[in-house]
């Protein structure tokens, strides 16, 4: 299987090969959401693909295929999920493929909208990076007590706001916020002055379990359907002033945003790395087995109104202390149930690297270093109409695997 | 409109007046989940008497009432459920009522299972009681500072697992947990030792919002619908360990309980009182006129396995610092979005006295003044076995408006 053997064009570098078939949910002219797949500059239509009948072969409503939410598609379960991405797979390389004399089937990227794939249930946002928890503690407490006492004994996260995640290309306002001033004595009630971006990744559920069940880091794998990238967007004086003793609030909810495309697991089996060794070692609960890190590139670039961008980090997936099976796990360790559709996502993902750091708090060092745009202009955190796009894409071998991007603009505050 | 001009027999004492009509979701030996009102010991089926013609004058398809949740019916917005329930209250009330003569439309409580009511989608817990936090920083910090700097200025709150909230009875397995016990130098994994009940309402939002929008004092009334008793369980030793710097976690998403009718504003109109003052004053996007607390008498119960309850806690909704209209215009400030069906929580109804603290961490004062049981054993926590009963009721010039129990049993750690 290459891209070269696929009859619709694929252009170099392209994030959406013939090994990717990542699902999403796109309208166009005909204004019915519905479930497509990306392949190089193109959605091929799974509601049209079913009616020329090449999914026959296996057992699916093909009402599934119109849904506005992939959520009934990934219920259907993997071994069906993974024969129609196959499926897919072969058509796109077949020369006499029905769907080739399908039209309608193949839909241009620039005709198309694309919509917030996945209905998310519940979010849980987790704070896995070593790196990235070492930076603010050093920043915010003492570099030498930098992690705190349970950081490396349990993946932690909290419980985020579902409602406010949203697709990229959804342009947000400045938030209004309450915070405490610096040297005042009153809190003020006014826009956030420090609007930040956080780079993530989301992993979505793809089976649901019963109350009281939990999943161990061997069966926690078939839990987790693919993944997005996430733009956790935080106001970091809103969240300075809020977040003791329970934690992020209404620095978080203001927005979240999504990549539009959910990259299966199968996709990306190809890059599996170890992950970075856990000293001191773990509780047995979760001690794991195999290589749960990916070896996904990430960058954020930085764009303010009418200007170049400028790429202000490089990271990698593959940096995470903690993995998604141990997320996972511990999540469930308890007897909370998850829902296809929940996202669990990493927490900002920095790496060693000065220009490998996650945020803009970290990248300029809590305004300390400002941050140079190609444009000549610096900053320490987001200014209006600035607009920040995160890119993420695997590479191994010639084969390339992508999410393309999440991008959204910080309009003025209302 | 009185109950003894009701024609179903309503007892002396009955939650479910003539003068409440709460909603709830039921099923019976028909097995399709409905809408019913709770009425006396009885329900009222209101899919059947919308088949009888009941509502014919109000603009409503039938098919509302047979969902398996209120959120298409508390949708229809607040004129047309009042216009219901006041019909309702009317049929209940007229001699002649087309419903006296049709037998199947009212089902006797001890004949139906009642189901969680609403589909949560967000839950958002706050920590509103200031006798609660007040309690909690005087165990845990210095009782001269007890209450966090920030705790006056805004309703502290923090984003909930909405997945793990069940309705009264389902009886849940205590969680096993991660924890680091006192003097130990490494965290151990085992079942929580520690686990407690959390004497909440929360209330159900009846109007969306959409992400961008705030509310403000005098808007944000007409987007709550209703309210519930919540038992927010906690495990204090989990919740200790993981909680610093991101908030609670697994500590409160192993369950959740909520009481299955949900109240509506409109029962607990009269029961409206003031609340007690704010100082310091509060920013202006915090201030309100008029009566926003509720004067809701509150109690706990415990249960042993086989023996007689104990009431270990009376308290009041009444006693709330921070009002639901307040948490609710903070909540939005931001431009987070709200939809039907969202629950926010009060946090723990703590009162003045040491017996109507809302918690066993209170009531025992973190396990140094152990609470006696009628049936001669004493508690420092929950457990197993124990069951723990919440009931809550306003009662004001003869009438009476309750909202029943939430009851669950704390079974023994799988």
């Amino acid at each position: 299987m290459t891209n070269a053997a696929c009859w619709v064009p694929i252009p170099k570098n392209s994030d959406f090969s013939i090994h990717n078939i990542p699902f999403g949910i796109f309208s166009d002219s005909n204004a019915t959401k519905r479930i497509g797949i990306a392949i190089g500059n193109h959605i091929l239509d799974l509601a049209a693909a079913a009616k020329v009948g090449v999914f026959d072969a296996i057992s699916v409503d093909k009402g599934v295929f119109t849904s506005e939410f992939l959520n009934p598609f990934i219920e259907l379960g993997k071994a069906t999920t993974s024969a129609i991405r196959r499926t897919v797979q072969q058509e796109l390389t077949k020369e006499d493929s029905v769907l080739r004399k399908e039209e309608s089937v193949l839909i241009s990227k620039d005709n198309a909208t694309l919509h917030l794939p996945v209905f998310i249930r519940d979010y849980t946002d987790f704070y896995s990076s070593i790196e990235h928890a070492t930076n603010v503690g050093t920043m915010f407490r003492d570099p030498d007590k930098a992690l705190l006492p349970n950081w490396k004994h349990l993946p932690v996260g909290y419980h985020g706001r579902a409602s406010s995640i949203v697709v990229s290309g959804h342009d947000v306002h400045r938030p209004m916020g309450q915070t405490m001033p610096p040297d005042a004595e009153q809190p003020v009630y006014g826009p956030s002055k420090r609007v930040d971006f956080e780079l993530e990744m989301g992993f979505i559920i793809g089976r649901q379990t019963t109350l009281g069940e939990t999943l161990n880091t061997t069966k926690a794998e078939d839990y987790i359907f693919g993944k997005v990238l996430l733009n956790d967007w935080s106001a970091r004086d809103v969240q300075k002033w809020e977040y003791v003793p329970l934690g992020p609030f209404l620095a978080k909810s203001f927005a979240s945003h999504i990549s539009p495309w959910v990259v299966t697991m199968e996709a990306l089996e190809p890059f599996r790395v170890a992950g970075p060794t856990q000293d001191p070692k773990v509780l047995p609960y979760l001690e794991y087995t195999g290589q749960k890190n990916y070896d996904i590139n990430l960058e954020v670039a930085l764009q303010p109104e009418g200007a170049e961008k400028t790429v202000v980090c490089k990271s990698n997936f593959k940096y995470m202390y903690w993995n998604m099976v141990q997320q996972l796990t511990h999540h469930t360790m308890n007897g909370c149930n998850i829902n296809v559709g929940d996202m669990m996502a990493s927490g900002t993902i920095s790496g060693k690297s000065e220009d490998s750091y996650g945020s803009m708090l970290e990248l300029a060092w809590a305004g300390s270093k400002p941050v140079q745009l190609n444009d000549g202009s610096e900053r320490k955190f987001i200014e209006d109409n600035d607009t920040v796009i995160m890119r993420g894409f695997c590479e191994k071998d010639g084969v390339r695997v992508g999410f393309g991007e999440v991008k959204a603009k910080i309009l003025p505050a209302k």
